[in-house]
């Protein structure tokens, strides 16, 4: 597995990026290349479902959507003129083909395929149900639970069917799905997950970033609004806002680490935003230091901006090896040690005999941050400040992002002087939580109804949870282990 | 995909073989040697379940038993006293995972795996019904519909679930089922396919043939008996008898070609059953000849017992290479005619010169038997007689076996003297339908009700065949195609 | 690894084939098909060297022809009118693929590639000297030794070149080569393994066996000579026949094992050669006994002979498996016994009750042949009469034959009595070498000067052993190991 | 491949790196290791040969080094205390593995292994010397060369037997070798190529880089000499300077581009060398624009000096995709154009109305910087002023780099106004060679003699260039083409 950032091993990781395009002679190599620019949204596998009008096909592989759908016999295979996807990043062991997206299913009204960006809180108690009532389940996916929720449902129409199992559901999800004659996308009515739409010539694009819009030159049109459905067909897009209105909650975690840089949420550059969580985390904290250096990749954009804040230089203080590969699995004991250096390395001509501020976007569970501070510390820094870009991340996600139970994230554990000794630095600081709504624009954050989704920082969840709360639900989800 | 005949392309193909051990410690182990014995059963896909008293663990594979269940890692993953198996042979272009048996689901009660030989004549008119009510079909195999049947059942106890759905079911099946806590082997009411149970000290044994119980050094026990049941826990062997009598229809072609000949059936050795259809041909159709060579090798016993009443030598006229590996890509248009050799020579030293009786156990299409007998001819044989160890081939089976659709049958378009002009031999002739019942120890075919089904030879199909008489309800089974 | 015989673990190998085209537009094709057939004489990789007049096209692999030679990529990069081929049966562990041959370099006057049955007596030797004077090797091959003299010969013109390196070893080679404008056989002046020439179209052939020819539709020419060789050139054939006259030893196990059947050697049939040995066999030592049956599938044409001979029913008591596959790894301790029953099964139904003779055509370590009488037996046979279709092999083969070491041949530790006990029959019996002489229709062998070599049965030796008697040489050929 | 830079295909291409290490029981997996850090030095294969006192073990593989040698199978194969290692870029098509190095012969006196960083120009005119005289050459690189003079030299001993074989090469070469006894390096006297030693505990460490030393956790001991040869044995390191005394031609590309920002070479931090620079270029060359942008990664240390020099901020304004994977095959031509957003997107907040400073390492044959000055200008940016962080590229490098023939190399072809128009930007400059060689701390180019090699940029070649003057020795390396 390639990760994004050297250190990502001790990072939160999204679990998916979706995408769609309808009306498309390359519907599929678009797919590919729309799923290729999010990547960073889930490197375990990738799959594609097309259609042709009359019959879908289906890819589904593991590894790198480059890998397995640049090759011509594969994107030969998904005919049509419609076509969507998915990338996934998966918690649990079950990396096996069965669970990879977009699942379909033969539905008594035809074909449908959806893939699916988000988590729900309430999937297992339905499927319970479900099961009971005679569904049989094929994957261990949440998303699973829609499709029976659809399949079951007593309406007609299918996309009738499509908003009653989804009134039924609690959670995150941005959809993308395909039907016999639609492509649809919809967005739960906190707006946790993005969704954009695109166009390309006569063609719409759905996608969850940006930034997948730019690869394949669409052009962006706009974000899909929290509970919007959007159904497009041949005749033209039709929106529906089947739920209730209700406040917004986007992930405000998508700005501090998920999204490319490149991309806009909410009609905001990710990448500016980053700049200005460091330059108000420099006027928040400030250190005497002679240089600021980026934990690369992801620190990047905070520490340039925080260097542009504080008036002190910007370098690359720790280099990455560029060809990483699989995890490199040291061969013997004696020199395990040695595979912190596999990504990285310290810049020790920069690094030696300065006092350096280290900016990163987040600490999880702190097991890199020790190996970055030591590995710059032995190339000869005198003082490292390290700087965070985010509040303490002291609470798991449940919508979608793979996080550590809350016993092994650092900050729930320890506080910031006690982080900042098991970590070694000479200081420590995180942008507080009214800092970093500031850098999204806002004047603080409203404790009555907050403008974004940060349970992660603050455990404050905007949906009940109920997998959790009743732990009598949460036994196995299948009987049945494979290994393909 | 490696055959057993070098002419097999023109063979009618069995589509299934069974196996399952309750009760032993190496239940996967033996249960691959079983499938292994079972490989001329089906060649394409295998898979075993195992259960270990909590889980069930599966592993599907494309390809042959020996190749993907002898390896270590794979029978390690397959944990349990428990398990059971399946080859599969497809007819269709779907052979995909997702339908390689034993199937599994979740169902409320625990898990469930099932493998199945035989072929269902109203699985679509039941699917299509299934789904309606909101059943989602991972497959396209009919064994499926049985599965959702179960599951959707309103009965209480997995026995009761089973019976209720298989008494909606008509066509042939032999059921290898485990349960949570119970191995289940079931025969259709008129008994198509075989089932026997054997014992290996404290386990038992289910197997499609007795070849199967040989290979792991098990004691017969005895066939199940048509209509019958058995549920094998840990407190020991229950039969249950849930269908109403009926006449038995056990499948003639199994002792003409499908079984092995080392196998018994229904109390008969295959070996010797089919010498005695060579010895009844030789005295139904005579003819002076110098040798009496067999189509290999499945001609082989039908020969040896030919030879031996007309009391004329066995020779081996035809040689086969040993190593055949996959298809043999013929790379240009001009060598391509050479491919009928990559499987087997002529003997041309012992047929120069010779009359030569050739005796094969089927003609299917034809195309083989016309190669053959040029290769025989061009090697120097002065006549050709072929003698056919069963019946003309006219009818299409749906009970489990691959074939051709009827107009593609050589024996439905042409008499036999024009078949005999067609293949170009001196003369042809195939047993009668009497003398085949007679080499099987009885009087001859009772037409009011016949002892055995015979089908492919008569037409006389011992059941309705729903799915084909009602032509509506065959359209596409999924929309879905995949290549993985 | 798929063998021949269901118990050719225990078998002598041959350890090569060598075929080669010269003048038509398929010959790379062509050459596949013909490595095909003589699979049965190596299957752990196979070669292909191709040239269109200006270039050399090499593919080399491990593994069956089949599996690797019937991609049409493959042959189509094998471009060109001309093609040798090799496949190859190793003794040792280096089945890596800079030991496959064709073996190929680069010569000052142009490419050459070359293809060997049989194996070098002094190869060791001249390989110390040449690396002592600054030849580099890159094989262990005994091959690669004549190429170096032939590159460091001082003639001129490559014929030359090539006698004058033959003229320097010993021992036993059928060679096939090519160079810029040639293709070149030769049999060594013993003629111990066969080489036969034959015509499709315009083009010539050259094959280890007639049953190469007949594949791809060629006439037999003639064998080529003891120490013939022929030098093919688009304007037609040349014969020289540099080395002085000498007495032939063609190698007689050709006839008892080696060869297929459907071959002919030295201008006999191989198949009617086998049915000699075991009608002679009857005539040497009768038993009384109710059926003959063969050891599948080598002991067929012997026993086939023995029951016509003796009156005695030929019938088949031993029912392979035919879907081998790889080595079959049996998972636990507990079950390993069962591995012999992977490849065949009894047929009990005809051996219970009876007296039985069962033909083998050799015994090297006897170790399956307990485990098959001990099969027979439990499956009810009251006698087992073993009879031997050659003498007993007592001597390793240094010509090209993968012998075990002397002390490891059963009939080099044991008298016949001893090994009747041992592998637990009721009566053994070999064939006499002189009745195997006379079943070659010889009047007996002439000790003087034997008519064959026949040094596994004799341990008369045709050339000198200068590898094997001056051990001083025999060590390590490389100091280099590697796993591709 | 996966590649350094997202504009790395039109990047010139080092050839090589090695590596070695002497008397540690973890020498293979060090060099491992060591090899990974020095990934960027070739990217298509990777070997390692080891020693454990009595025989040489080794593996080569294609692909990228943490692919294949992290696998415990293969670490585990190469035994012993002593490894030596090499990465390949190959300019030619023959990547197949008996191109990949360490090159590996059987001596009289023993085994012998190297690996070679650089190239040589004579290795044609000697190679055809040699395979008259009877040498086989199994490979196309020029190293062989060198083995086989090793293998025909009249000397002695290994260590004369190779000053021997070099005397007689011109060229660029940094060895690392392998003898029975001894780990060898050895620079040209030219010292074209790094090679610096080190020690890590008791053993001694060569590598081509630095960063390969600093993984392992090794000290740097010192950079060989150029023209010494350093012969490591269990008694200690002896120093040879066999080559008369020359003045020294250091790469000065290895500066721009090759290394590794956090290697030192000859003494230099090449990431403090790069940021001297950008500086100096900010000093020759000002523009008047809102920021300074890298081209990403080669371009940033230079971008970062030219920021501070200028004054200007230094942004991010490409963002890379980090999921390059294999290079992604556009599926349709009518989407091919998109490709070139595959690696990377225009930060298009950033870039909008901005005028734009984009730095550059080099330009080669320009045809991505084409691209990215579109996407930039795409992105909004109103202008683009290019500056490069080299003179001009005009003169192809026969010294182990992979350059285009100069007829293809932009600088070559059109002045520098001609390039500024035909890349599409505001104004173009690069770095005079004056000024490359101050940012080197030279007061300038001595164009009597060049404290570097610079022939990229001058044409001025520190040898002769045999093969390449006289085309009549240029002819075909080998006749023999190979596809595994």
């Amino acid at each position: 597995m390639r990760h994004e950032t050297p250190f990502d091993d001790d990072k939160l990781h999204e679990e998916c990026g979706v995408f769609g395009v309808f009306g498309h002679p390359d519907a599929a190599a678009l797919t590919a290349l729309g799923l290729h620019a999010l990547q960073h949204r889930g490197q375990e596998a990738a799959g594609i479902v097309s259609q042709d009008g009359k019959q879908f096909m289906s890819e589904r592989r593991l590894g790198l959507v480059g890998d397995n759908f640049s090759r011509e016999d594969v994107i030969r295979r998904l005919a049509g003129e419609r076509a969507i996807g998915h990338t996934r990043y998966s918690t649990t062991g079950d990396t096996i083909l069965r669970n990879v997206q977009p699942l379909f299913a033969d539905l008594a009204e035809g074909g449908f395929a959806v893939a699916h960006n988000g988590n729900l809180t309430n999937a297992q108690a339905l499927r319970h149900e479900l099961v009971k009532r005679g569904s049989i389940f094929q994957s261990t996916s949440d998303t699973e639970t829609i499709v029976h929720l659809i399949a079951t449902s007593g309406f007609g129409r299918l996309t009738d069917r499509m908003i009653h199992a989804l009134k039924q559901v609690e959670g995150a999800y941005s959809l993308v799905a395909l039907t016999p004659d639609a492509m649809i996308g919809v967005r739960d009515p906190l707006g946790v997950r993005p969704l954009s739409l695109g166009k390309l010539e006569n063609a719409w694009i759905l996608a969850s970033e940006t930034c997948a819009l730019d690869i394949i030159g669409a052009d962006f049109v706009r974000d899909l609004d929290p509970g919007e459905m959007v159904v497009i067909r041949e005749t033209g897009v039709e929106t529906l806002r089947p739920f209730p209105a209700q406040s917004h909650r986007f992930c405000i975690f998508e700005y501090v680490y998920f999204a490319r840089p490149d991309s806009y949420m909410e009609g905001s550059s990710v990448y500016e935003a980053r700049k200005r969580i460091g330059m108000e985390l420099a006027r928040e904290s400030h250190a005497d230091a002679d240089i600021v250096i980026p934990v690369p990749d992801s620190g990047t954009p905070a520490a340039i901006g925080y260097a542009s804040e504080a008036g002190i230089p910007f370098e690359l203080g720790i280099i990455r090896n560029h060809y990483v590969g699989r995890t490199f699995i040291e061969p013997t004991d004696n020199i395990r040690h040695l595979g912190v250096k596999l990504k990285h390395n310290a810049n020790r001509a920069l690094l030696e005999g300065k006092r350096v501020i280290l900016v990163d976007d987040s600490i999880v569970r702190g097991t890199t941050s020790v190996k970055i501070v030591n590995m710059v510390r032995e190339a000869g820094a005198t003082e490292v400040h390290m700087r965070i870009a985010s509040p303490p991340t002291t609470h798991s996600c449940f919508y979608g992002v793979d996080t550590p139970e809350r016993s092994k994230l650092l900050a729930s554990r320890m506080s910031v002087a006690d982080m900042a000794k098991h970590i070694g630095v000479d200081s420590l600081a995180f942008i507080s939580i009214d800092g970093l709504y500031r850098a999204m624009r806002e004047p603080g954050r409203n404790s009555q109804q907050p403008q974004y989704c940060d349970a992660c920082f603050t455990g404050d969840y905007p949906t009940t949870l109920t997998d959790h709360e009743d732990e009598a639900t949460g036994n196995q989800l299948s009987l049945l282990t494979e290994s393909v």
